[in-house]
């Protein structure tokens, strides 16, 4: 078989980025660019698992040419420029290779494109909030006449020098107090965590000893971790400040192996599969926590052994797969999770890269579907401190809704389906590069007009695209109040398709990849369930509680994906209940900024805490409810067209 | 080369020994033993590394010859019987081989010849002084109308049914709990350590839970560890009943990389070496546990895993290189420990293969060189609650001693050397078979008797043997007492060999290997050495506290050696005060006595605690009273014979 040369050209993760001497490996036709960077010994970055979806291993070809199997997530003009994604290029000539620096990578794509800013609470007062906190000891160094060991050395000293009374070291810090003492010449900063979370009574624990020299150029770094489905998000911490000094997100490493908790679930009960989720999820933290402290230009710089504590965020499979537990009992009747409220374990136990005896916290779940992360949310959002009747929103693959006030939090979720985020809809996408992000109808025309994340052509439709197109189609009549496509417009743009009528949002020559993009009826069905469901589980939380949906004084909307729907349109598909406008506020990652907040304030610990306990979960498939409320909400924008007034006033006026 | 074909055959580990199927390897002339059992897949135990020095790996020759190097351990008759080191036999033909039950090497050789009578404390009450409790639950099983997590679940059933607050799950705990709880039928005995070393006031911590029918079957399991420098001693005991179920012994694994504790801490100065000491001693322990669990006849059968306790004697030395803490500093001036009281850890992260979360106790030491094994002999002993005035001498390569009573207690160590271990003599040897434990002088003819470990002929003499013989030497004149040969004895046994002159025991004709048994110039200088340093000791321990040695009211000897010490002799050589032989007492291993008391009750747990803390350590090398007092000692049985009434008047005797 003939051989191919490719030389690899690395260039380095710095500004300018100056070539690293380039690398050349000799492989057969059809070898994967993978193949032969392994080969080089160039590492390329594969959180999708080689499947060809995530991006991350995009090279750039700049002599020879590859054939390219998918070229998912790259614009044209990406491709133009020689990009390509390694796991899908196969080599059938001599090629030379640029690996760019991950930053540029990242730049290319578009999972990290929300930097949250992030406001320190103006209340945050280290000493007296946090729970890490460090302190400053003088030790007398040992003498013939006094042969005290070293470790009640230290503690004495942190009895009498810091008031802290019997503190506990980890084996680790017996194994190295003896050198380390010695090395700082016994001036010491002992790192302790004075409280964990089903122990608030127990003596602190050490975290570990470092030369005082050196405690003093360092600040305590900590890590707001929230894990969700598809996305990891961190945000690393300047626990003396409360600032955030870097974030990073990325693909959960585990969504080649399932793209919802359900597939996930069912994966662990493969031979070894709970073990091979907890590791990929676990690579895919570690990877961010050695990211976001590299961007942090520190000297010295800092590392994630830097880091002593970490809170982390996400639902209960999420967490449940993160720490080793058996996920099975939440997917079967009757739906019961192995732990709500996970104790403070420390990150050696957990597995994550942080300082070996940091203190890991995840933050506390409701119920198998209402996980840490709508605890988050609640505390980010605050619901449980406002007077006002609050609904909370937290729309994904699941929809949680929290509905409540100071007084009283009901919860619950429903399986809305992956839908909104692009998934089980002919052309839908994640929000990415090439995504149309909203768009609009003309109802003389029914042309259509779009706007694409990123800008350029487009490659297909996000969930917020999703819920524009679908109120648009509805508004404009080409699709009727029942979901069906009108056959009677004798228009190009609705035609029978393969799939059953469809309405065609972009032809071929404008889409990025040169075919048409379309809205099927089934789309049409697949995102009415979706909706319907949201719908009907704010319904059925208000009944419980006897509050009309009307009475409801502010509406909040957790997620990322929630920052970019349009709230009218999203009401006239009846996906959000008919409130004016000014109601509604969007506000990103609750879940990792939850978890900022409880890694900053011991207040805030307990108070999510709290939140959690304070939820009223109520089971949606316990009885008929739910159904019929779903059954009604399969309409556009509802049955009870009563119910959207709004609505009813723009039909109304149309058909004047 | 000419090849041989080797055939094992394996014995049962079972009443008759059934043998299980032959194996054949065939091997190259030359090859050891060890190398054709590991080709053929048999395992054979080398706890001394292959060093040809600890007969664990004892095999016998059914057909076919074999070239020994080594027959250390074995007996004329074993030899006779076939049997032949592994390690040191070399094939040069075709030969069979039977392996026989670990039991029958075991009861070979003599290691474990001191099975202890173990008395269990009258007053032991389980449910009052265990610090592992067990609780039985009945569980109410989750349906739709009661979601609440499993771990929850448990928690109230623990307070609502045990009235245990709060209890700390070990992660590994919610790693189970799940499948645990379903099947045990909701139905489940919880094991807890209700209380740690070092968080007297902290909330239980849940080792596991068991399916209650299964629990039911089975008693709680503790063992009680000592870690001697040369020998390990297990005991597993019954927690329930506290029985001692069965004890085992072996040497330390780490013998092969040094004989006391300064080579070994000089050998975790190579790369690795401590990292290699910690996998052996663990190496023996976990062997230990398999050895003293098989022992036990019980149905089910009792593995290791069901260990939920233990606790650990030990010198400093040996608990920091278990642990995996650096003992460097033990070494060196100033002389000092990383920790004196280990809190207390799990058996996970300390590697012993009891249950993964049960406990780990070290008992506590006092200095570098008084230990937890001197702890614990006091603990077993009770000097800290006597009236008497009490001296406490634990021999081995050092002499650990304590004074005092319930009022005070002093102590320091004296570094003898290894002679009383048979080590720098020529012809000594432990205390096993074919060792001269005892023997007599005829003070005419100068003919010596003796009494052998076994029968059989001699192959060297051990530590009671060497006081036998250094007392009776003296006291027949053949040394003088400045340790000198008499020359001018014209007897054939009085002669000049290749160390000087010397005295000839047993007659190369009636010793088992062949070889004249001798006792030169140069081991009464060692011998002189080791009795001086602990005499010295007893001088200045009681002078630091003002006391006389004849005002001592008893005398306790602990430590395996000294069981077999005779007292008569050991004044005569003054090795031991010159006291009344009524006030002697001999305990036997009184260090992992202490741990097995220590073991069972909460308040000997404090107490050992307390012992430690209240021991006053007097460092010996802090001025020239020590140096003294040995120089002065190094004589037969000192410069100052009126130290010695009893000895004076027997050569005052002799002379008339």
């Amino acid at each position: 078989m003939a051989e191919h040369q490719v030389t690899f050209t690395t260039l380095e993760d710095s500004p300018g980025g100056q070539p690293a001497p380039p690398t050349t490996v000799s492989v057969p036709t059809g070898s994967l660019l993978t193949e032969a960077a392994k080969l080089a010994g160039v590492e390329v970055n594969q959180p999708c698992g080689a499947q060809g979806r995530c991006g991350r291993c995009t090279l750039q070809i700049t002599e020879g040419d590859i054939r390219r199997r998918s070229t998912v997530r790259l614009s044209p003009s990406d491709i133009a420029e020689g990009y390509a994604l390694a796991c899908q290029s196969i080599i059938e000539g001599d090629v030379s290779v640029i690996v760019p620096p991950q930053e540029k990578i990242e730049r290319l794509l578009t999972t990290e494109r929300t930097v949250a800013e992030v406001v320190v609470p103006a209340t945050y007062e280290p000493q007296q909030d946090q729970t890490i906190q460090k302190v400053t000891l003088h030790l007398t160094p040992p003498d013939m006449s006094d042969q005290t060991d070293d470790w009640s050395r230290l503690k004495t000293a942190l009895r009498k020098q810091a008031g802290i009374q019997d503190a506990l070291p980890p084996l680790r810090l017996l194994r190295n107090i003896g050198p380390q003492l010695r090395e700082a010449d016994w001036h010491v900063t002992a790192v302790l965590d004075t409280t964990t979370w089903d122990c608030p009574d127990c003596p602190p624990r050490i975290i570990d000893i470092l030369p005082a020299s050196v405690a003093e150029t360092k600040p305590l770094l900590g890590a707001a971790i929230d894990i969700g489905t598809t996305t990891v998000t961190l945000w690393l911490v300047n626990l003396d400040s409360g600032k955030v000094l870097s974030q990073a997100a990325e693909y959960n490493g585990q969504i080649s192996r399932g793209e919802d908790v359900i597939s996930r679930i069912i994966f662990t009960g493969k031979d070894g599969g709970a073990e091979e989720l907890k590791t990929l999820v676990l690579e895919t933290v570690n990877t961010l926590l050695e990211r976001a402290c590299k961007r942090v230009k520190a000297d010295p710089p800092i590392s994630p052994q830097d880091v002593v504590k970490a809170t982390i965020a996400g639902n209960s499979t999420m967490l449940h797969l993160l720490l080793g537990i058996p996920a099975e009992s939440i997917r079967l009747m009757p739906f019961i999770t192995s732990v709500n409220q996970v104790p403070t374990y420390t990150a050696g136990e957990v597995g994550l890269n942080i300082h070996p005896d940091g203190s890991v916290d995840c933050l506390p779940g409701v119920a198998s579907y209402v996980g840490a992360d709508i605890s988050a949310g609640v505390l980010s959002s605050g619901v449980d401190e406002t007077d006002q009747i609050t609904l909370f929103i937290d729309v994904g693959t699941n929809g949680e809704i929290v509905l409540g006030s100071r007084e009283w939090l009901v919860t619950c979720a429903c399986s809305a389906g992956p839908a909104f985020e692009g998934a089980g809809v002919r052309d839908g996408m994640r929000a990415t590069k090439g995504a149309i992000e909203e768009m609009w109808i003309n109802s003389d025309t029914y042309e259509p007009s779009f706007r694409v994340i990123g800008g350029g052509k487009p490659r297909g439709i996000c969930g917020s695209g999703l819920i524009s197109l679908l109120a648009e189609t509805f508004i404009t009549g080409i699709v009727d109040k029942g979901g069906n496509i009108n056959t009677a417009l004798d228009i190009p743009r609705v035609r029978k398709g393969e799939h059953g009528w469809e309405y065609v949002v972009v032809w071929a020559e404008e889409s990025s990849h040169g075919q048409d993009i379309t809205f099927t009826h089934v789309d049409v069905d697949n995102l009415l369930r979706a909706k319907a469901a949201i719908y009907a589980g704010f319904t059925v939380l208000a009944e419980s509680v006897g509050i009309p949906l009307d009475l409801v004084e502010q509406v909040l909307i957790g997620g990322s994906f929630g920052k970019y729907i349009n709230v009218e349109k999203a009401i006239e598909i009846g996906l959000l209940p008919d409130l004016p406008w000014d109601r509604y506020e969007f506000l990103g990652n609750t879940s990792v900024h939850g978890a900022y907040l409880t890694l900053l304030d011991r207040n805030a610990r307990q108070q999510i805490r709290d939140i959690a306990s304070r939820m009223t979960y109520i089971e949606l498939s316990a009885d008929n409810t739910f159904y019929n409320a779903f059954m009604s909400a399969l309409f556009l924008p509802h049955t009870d067209l009563s119910r959207f007034p709004s609505v009813e006033s723009i039909l109304t006026k149309k058909k004047t």
